[in-house]
């Protein structure tokens, strides 16, 4: 490449606004590490009359039509900064066909619909990086492609939602109820008017199948990931659960379990010696157990204009450094095997249970009992006192078990005639 | 590069055969993720009959004679691994002259005589990598170098030495004097029998030199950068930090002040509801401010033959994917400036201060007069029962000052007829 790096946007919002302030803020430092200037082109956008939150300057024009994109030769590298996974496709697609570079920030279309752009990306030697879609400013597609390359990696364990974090950070803070901290999360800007993808962990999802995608350099089906949201979570269970030394988050997680992966997106109880119990606002965090370099944690902003930004150029400046030889998955085979994954229901783990119950005798040892017949070993049980009048709480904390065994306890619990609501249960890490 | 790697190992204590032991257990996915089968050929070491840790099979042979690492032509890349500023910069010269990429773990080796290696390594247009160098398995280098390269790095905080790390963390959470904590540091292997380098900062200053570099693309001699150590830290001020809501942790910090850089290595007060004040035991952690990404924290295995062998691994690799175009410094000049250094006198920053007074009227009147006069201001001040008997500790927290008001303040007041013991003074993040 030259000593100017013409770029092509599509899309011009938050992250494509960052970017160009990014380039105008930092280009001159760019260009003391790098040697290159970067140039934003061409800027596709679908209305060409609304105003900009960022003006990129004269250089820059603004076209509605997506084939100036990748039919214009002077362009190096196409940036899809718009979302959604139909028109984004296409473009992708059209853009690698015309032999360009593509960077994007868009985790859904990767996740849902990346196959075939990694495979076609392979197969024409192009470059398709995503740095910007995984955890924003964190630059753990990088760290797992190169800095881990010699590592198995055990386990990553993520808070991948700064939304989805937020609310459950400022409910044990602020003791605030779910409804509450989601407003204040959209007042803030946090979340957006139909935070159904963020609170319900579809977000968190599509960044976990990136991540296994990374470390396992295999391909596990966005549609068979269980995913469990933050919708249901109440301030009694994370009152309760801070009482038992934990914070309660929203994980993604994935694990090498009998050379099978083992993956979902679930609320978890994180023991508050953890340093990712400690990661609250907004920001996110992944934790990686790498067999070579141990346990390591990286955390910061997840989101916003300027540290996604951060992510887009760090991928721009790899593809100008990687002499037409990019590593878009961190493996060297074009298409990636499916993986092998582990049952769910076969998941095993430690979990908390509240069983809400009428104040009687017996039902300690009845719920005790069905624990016990499907193996679920207690840890720990706590009953307190009624906190509403609608019941007692009875918490159990148990040792490690199966996810069926776990579903099938609380079945047959929750048919008993002394339980008052239905029972809550959470994984623990 | 073929498809055999061919290295040339100089040393072979805990690092070297950490290498070998990662190659030897992961070397079939590394080949998944590369193309690339690693060969450890030649081995150097000292004594040639000395049983080793670990065997790299019959393939590696052993030689006392350097020459035959940068003198065959087989080999690819010389990995520097056995520490020392003499032997070690004659290799690494050696190699380059012969037209050898370099990887090394030598962090005081490149803080101390660095400079005129890169500009040898430039010259050649050679790599010679150092992520093993700073904090172990920490990807670092490689954030600094690639992931953040369109961001003007505000500050860089960094727990960089694990032993001083856990030392300080056991005698916050097993109230042990320094000495024992240090016993335990020792028999645990977490520190050496001479610990000096560990202890007194210097290990931790090596590697702010090179972060500095990395993100600042300058260099700052390393005699010239301001370094106290934890030699002199009592269970009273770990005490009396706690209670004000602190931890103790020896920093390395870096930051850009009015266009100059302000670095120094230094116990200080880190509010413990920052993640930096959570990372305790022997662990690593760096924290980066970027203009654009936000504030990122990194923390892992700082030492140990895996978390470092896994750091070598990967600039191997990086080496490979390079094309024959390595960066080195994240910058394109091949001679770095000189750093544009903030006099250390005119530092700014909060403090603590432990004064050791005689218990009688007028003490904290004179105490805080004399802050006055030097402008420093007082944010808190606290005055304990005596612990000991020998006097009654004033503590003051005070806003932001500079270090030279700082040093006259405790001059001045260590010359009162009433200061007991020599005042204990740290800066607070």
């Amino acid at each position: 490449m030259n000593d100017v790096i013409r770029l092509g946007l599509a899309g011009f919002g938050t992250v494509g606004s960052g970017v160009a302030k990014v380039i105008a803020e930092n280009g001159e430092l760019i260009r003391r590490r790098t040697g290159k200037r970067l140039h934003i082109k061409t800027v596709l956008v679908r209305n060409l009359t609304k105003a900009r939150a960022f003006d990129p300057g004269q250089e820059t024009s603004f076209t509605s039509d997506p084939s100036r994109l990748w039919a214009d030769p002077e362009i190096d590298i196409v940036v899809e900064l718009m979302g959604g996974t139909t028109t984004a496709y296409d473009i992708i697609e059209a853009s690698l066909n015309a032999g360009k570079h593509v960077v994007t920030a868009n985790k859904a279309l990767l996740a849902e619909r990346g196959r075939p752009l990694f495979q076609l990306a392979g197969e024409k030697g192009l470059g398709l990086y995503y740095e910007a879609s995984v955890a924003g400013g964190i630059p753990i597609v990088q760290t797992l492609k190169e800095s881990l390359a010699a590592n198995r990696i055990e386990k990553i364990v993520g808070i991948l939602n700064g939304t989805a974090n937020y609310v459950l950070s400022e409910m044990t803070t602020s003791n605030l109820e779910f409804e509450t901290a989601l407003e204040q999360a959209k007042l803030l800007g946090y979340a957006e008017a139909d935070p159904t993808l963020d609170i319900e962990g579809i977000d968190a999802a599509h960044k976990l199948i990136m991540l296994i995608r990374l470390a396992y350099g295999a391909h596990y089906p966005f549609e068979q990931l269980p995913v469990t949201g933050i919708s249901g979570v109440t301030s009694e269970d994370i009152r309760l659960v801070y009482e038992f030394g934990y914070r309660l988050k929203l994980i993604g997680q994935a694990r090498e379990v009998d050379g099978k992966i083992e993956a979902g997106v679930f609320p978890a109880l994180v023991k508050y010696t953890y340093l990712l119990a400690r990661v609250g606002g907004n920001y996110n965090a992944v934790r990686v157990e790498a067999n070579a370099a141990g346990p390591l944690m990286f955390s910061g902003q997840g989101a916003g204009g300027l540290p996604t930004g951060s992510a887009v150029l760090a991928d721009i400046l790899s593809l100008v450094k990687c002499c037409g030889k990019p590593d878009n998955t961190g493996f060297t085979e074009i298409a990636l095997p499916d993986a092998d994954i582990l049952d769910p229901d076969l998941a095993v783990a430690e979990h908390y249970f509240r069983f809400t119950v009428a104040d009687r005798p017996g039902v300690m040892a009845a719920i005790a009992g069905v624990m016990g017949e499907l193996n679920i070993s207690i840890a720990q049980a706590v009953q307190k006192g009624a906190p509403s009048g609608r019941g007692v709480p009875i918490v159990f904390l148990t040792h490690a078990a199966r996810t069926c065994d776990v579903h099938e306890a609380v079945r047959r619990i929750d048919a008993q005639d002394f339980i008052e609501a239905p029972t809550v249960h959470y994984r623990i890490l």
